[in-house]
């Protein structure tokens, strides 16, 4: 087993006859050492393999340029592109990103916070798991001033920066765009309640019913726990066999749109004009189901640049963590052929 | 600013009246201090949130207890469950995954390599991006012997790790699908040459053309840099433009595959009757396009866990890094609607 012996700041020392000081001052581009210096010693310590201690630099500041991602799971196409933009903002600035999914259980969810912490992450980006009531695992965190940022799946009540989406507004905006279409009895697919983005979501259906004067008819409003597409099969199933079917669908992810789509297709109904339907999200799928899923658009990839960004700006200005921000972004309503009942006749949509 | 003072060993030794190696013992559960003991040092440590120094631990054995991993991009199916793969063995193990993406670019390939090298991962799990043509900015890791694992998109000569499908035979057995099925013209859509697992699979069709005794026609074989869905709609148009449009499509990746779906059916040709359609990867948008595409299902998940395992060994086992073993899965076809001619007449399928 071969292995090359480390290079270290002495070892160039002695190459180059400087001393170690001006070699690591060099190395860190330090003003008081001339570019001429700067740069020959730069490329000699290149040629020789040199690279810092970064797990040295870690110990002597206890923090380790990691930023610790939480999430319940990774190959969600929303969940994915949220990482994706912590990690190009993280890697801009020189962090690593550490990545850990709960699987979207309570239990994982604590041992990952627990790990993440030993790790002494610079900060935390959490999206809760399906199952998750309490905050109680994050609070070590707050404790040694580490900033967490919470990001869609947020809690209630927990002082700490917050990335969200505006899930009310987009809820009714949603429902409001079936009512303009002329849906009268208006379903709703609802995630787990506890979680804020699905009641929220489902708050704003309620409301524009109500705005709207239309009845809220308890048997169109099903709780799903997963928003699985097998459950959303389930669920068109149970809506299609009401005596007073609805004319309309609202469901809080695309998963359980499009399901939805497939299995009121293949039972004879025709989409849009006997059932009009918009999801959440714009997944890859809702642009290739046909009719084209209607949807509501969830800026994921910036939701994950702002977070980093809280946690660099939080970390390089040395903030207390106890802070309380919330930054709302707004989504956009994607009407596609799923709902569009006055335009039913249009072209088939690609895009 | 508040911040509460970090619990050490010393505290808890003082706090409990036990010597400090007690303390250490206790919490690593060494076997030389009584369960009981063990037991009440690691209650009082939880309740006084004590918690391990990993960087200390770290910079004492070089090694950071981390799995790097550096993929093209992560919000794509194949990836997200790949990783999903990697972090779900790696956390099991107690093992950290950090994450970094090159966006496809080769320059971005070479910085996130040294920024994980310089972490001083454990070792490395990459898939390589679509500029990549050598490899030298993976040969200091192995330098200092740390394992790298090549998955998927593997270079041809490098002395490492491989878990790669076998990509021949699955571009042949898609392509002799699409001659069981009747097609006599069968067109590929190919990915960048340069990388081994396009390469295989255009050789996989080739040789299954010829030993079916079908005529090789170059105007049918499509060069896709990208494989994204604009230019798997670009060639789909190029392919029926031609003056003896392809009765078959054997597409690299399902993207295009898709698209050609899509793209061909708004221009009024019958799918699979007139083009029967096969895709590769699996992603969830085959099952929901219509018809529902054909497709060779590749084990992301399975890679993932396969290359955190080698990583896992090797660490444990001490072993030499230019080590040079190659793991080959198997894919499986799975025939959807868009490639049934036989049976053209089924069901719609939901899966």
């Amino acid at each position: 087993m071969k292995r090359k012996k480390e290079v270290t700041i002495y070892d160039l020392a002695k190459e180059l006859k400087y001393s170690p000081s001006t070699i690591s001052r060099a190395l860190n581009n330090h003003k008081s050492i001339s570019q001429k210096t700067t740069k020959e010693i730069q490329k000699i310590a290149g040629q020789l393999g040199y690279r810092p201690n970064s797990i040295a630099a870690s110990l002597r500041n206890n923090k380790s340029k990691t930023i610790g991602i939480l999430i319940a799971r990774i190959n969600r196409p929303f969940i994915a592109s949220l990482i994706s933009g912590v990690e190009e903002t993280a890697r801009k600035a020189g962090y690593n990103v550490i990545i850990s999914q709960s699987n979207d259980k309570y239990d994982n969810e604590i041992t990952n916070a627990k790990a993440l912490y030993d790790s002494r992450v610079s900060g935390l980006v959490v999206s809760l798991g399906m199952e998750t009531k309490d905050t109680k695992h994050f609070k070590q965190f707050v404790d040694q001033n580490i900033p967490i940022v919470f990001v869609d799946r947020v809690p209630a009540e927990f002082n700490s920066y917050r990335v969200i989406i505006d899930n009310y507004t987009a809820g009714y905006r949603a429902t409001q765009h079936l009512i303009d279409q002329g849906c009268k009895r208006i379903a709703h697919f609802a995630g787990a309640q506890h979680l804020n983005v699905y009641k929220l979501r489902k708050k704003g259906y309620l409301d524009a019913l109500r705005e709207n004067n239309l009845e809220v008819a308890e048997d169109l409003i099903i709780d799903l726990e997963t928003m699985s597409f097998e459950e959303g099969s389930e669920a068109t199933k149970t809506l299609l066999n009401l005596p007073q079917p609805p004319d309309g669908l609202f469901s809080s992810n695309d998963t359980a749109a499009v399901s939805a789509i497939l299995t009121a297709k293949a039972k004879g109904i025709k989409i849009p004009e006997e059932l009009a339907i918009i999801g959440f999200n714009d997944d890859p799928m809702a642009s290739v189901v046909e009719p084209a899923l209607s949807t509501v658009s969830h800026p994921a990839m910036k939701m994950g640049e702002i977070s980093a960004k809280r946690i660099l700006d939080h970390s390089s200005k040395k903030l207390a963590s106890d802070i309380s921000e919330i930054t709302m972004l707004d989504t956009e309503i994607i009407v596609r052929s799923s709902s569009n009942k006055i335009n039913a006749d249009q072209l088939l949509e690609i895009e």
